[in-house]
């Protein structure tokens, strides 16, 4: 394993998103901004607030706007944590251009079945309105991220042909997205396929910015994220406690949990600036708000004393 | 991550032994021989029946004697998989070998504090007296595969340094053993030390047969194996179920779990002839045996579908 790629991941919390609305119990706004702030102290790169999706949907994700309302003051305005959010239309965007957004994250499926049980829309369809809506966007100066979900398989679909993911990544590419996102909604990556997903869009344009976004319902989370790093993908996404999972998926599982990441990439020798210990607390002040055990490893044992 | 030596991995699986040594509850001799015959089924290379070690120390090991004389049996005797034991001693050895053991497992830890707890010795001290079971052993045709514990750190000590590994592994070599485990007990490998030592031992003497034997204390167990595979280790001791842990570390996890470590594998692309279904059927057993979660993902998750 090449390691030369370590130093420069960026990590991209999503906790507050993908963790928060698979979760019966909604977080009160108090405790969404306690959490974020302390995602924002202990240094995660990119925190994700929310989702700008209908309230009747994902009833968790209602307090998106007053999230970025509270953020937006000066005086909790972080100095640099980028707070991104999810947009799944054009309504969404809208709301998300009125709170000053950092950085909007938009996806497709690559899965039709998917993409019509989360969209209505075939795949090709959602992404020519995902297109449209990154385009504007990057025209007002905002920094968007695009994704190709179930890019490693589907619960209800199995196996996705690479050639199609790989299609939806030559749109993005072509319409001159350059931040793109796997994800694996279904947890179904493996090394081998990570690797030769990522190297085919490192061919296509070295210049293309890549992010891997693991779901780890088989295990495999933690090393898909480190083969994907060597890979050259630099936006890693997790979640804190290893909360997560997505509602309209066959079989969910949590998110590659963020501490469990830190501490790995820590071990072997990199991002110390991140604070381990604030992101433990984060997770057991989480395990303690929903009163059950999280998936994530290190908040329970504590990380390696060396 | 260089996929080349994947397919020539031998697994090893521990459960019946440091998975077992583990629980309060005893299993019963038939139990464990049903698990035991499934394993074969299965198609795992090497399972470990038991260990050698007083009755009085482990009770869960009570049987050893008894399940090889069943396994002796021409009508049980399995037709290619190696029934491995640990042995502790020279009773031990004694106890094996008219068991007629398949493959010999033994060790020293690198910590002195852990090498105290478990055997009353220094580790040096230990590696003497192991050094000469194995030569005796080796005289007697038989397989052996030497250890080293707590090679990535100790729950107690912290750190070990690497250089005080490779010096056990350099005493084993020198007498002339070329199956050489590292054991991780504590769980503190992460995947750029499990890189630095097994490189170390290769560039030693590429014809050493590595093996590898991680806990996953942190999460990181599965990815270390990926990683020590890359590196040329060619035997994965892993525990169905997820089960394991030293009775005498601080903080016991559970191995790398078996059934989750071949699904990885089979995704890869390798060691298909294994039985999948058959191992997740072993570990929902134990599950219900134990009536509790097993740490394990697979046998909850079903494998993926393609």
């Amino acid at each position: 394993m090449n390691l030369e790629n370590f130093n420069s991941v960026v990590i991209h919390d999503v906790g507050m998103r993908d963790g928060l609305q698979m979760e019966s119990e909604s977080v009160d706004i108090e405790t969404k901004i306690e959490w974020i702030e302390e995602l924002i102290k202990s240094g995660i790169d990119i925190v994700q607030v929310g989702s700008f999706v209908h309230t009747g949907k994902i009833p968790q994700m209602a307090d998106t706007d007053e999230l970025f309302q509270y953020f937006n003051k000066p005086e909790n305005k972080p100095k640099k944590t980028i707070l991104s959010a999810l947009v799944l239309n054009e309504k969404g965007m809208e709301r998300g251009l009125n709170c000053n957004v950092g950085m909007f994250c938009m996806g497709v499926s690559a899965s039709e079945t998917h993409s019509m049980k989360n969209t209505g829309m075939s795949t090709s369809e959602a992404q020519s309105r995902i297109i449209k809506m990154a385009k504007e966007l990057m025209s007002a100066n905002k920094r968007v991220q695009v994704s190709v979900q179930s890019a490693f398989g589907c619960g209800f679909e199995g196996d996705i042909a690479e050639d199609k993911v790989l299609g939806i990544v030559k749109e993005y590419h072509s319409a001159g997205i350059k931040n793109i996102s796997l994800a694996d909604t279904a947890g179904y990556g493996n090394p081998a396929k990570v690797q030769r997903l990522y190297s085919a869009i490192r061919e296509l344009d070295k210049d293309v910015e890549m992010a891997c976004h693991f779901h780890n319902t088989y295990g495999m989370g933690l090393a898909n994220c480190l083969v994907a790093i060597e890979e050259g993908v630099k936006y890693i996404e997790t979640a804190f406690g290893g909360l997560g999972g997505c509602p309209f998926t066959k079989l969910a599982a949590g998110n590659v949990c963020t501490e469990d990441f830190v501490h790995t990439i820590q071990n072997i020798g990199f991002r110390k600036d991140i604070d381990l210990d604030r992101l433990i607390k984060i997770a057991k002040h989480a395990s303690g708000f929903f009163v059950k055990d999280l998936p994530g490893f290190v908040y329970k044992s504590g990380g390696i004393k060396h």
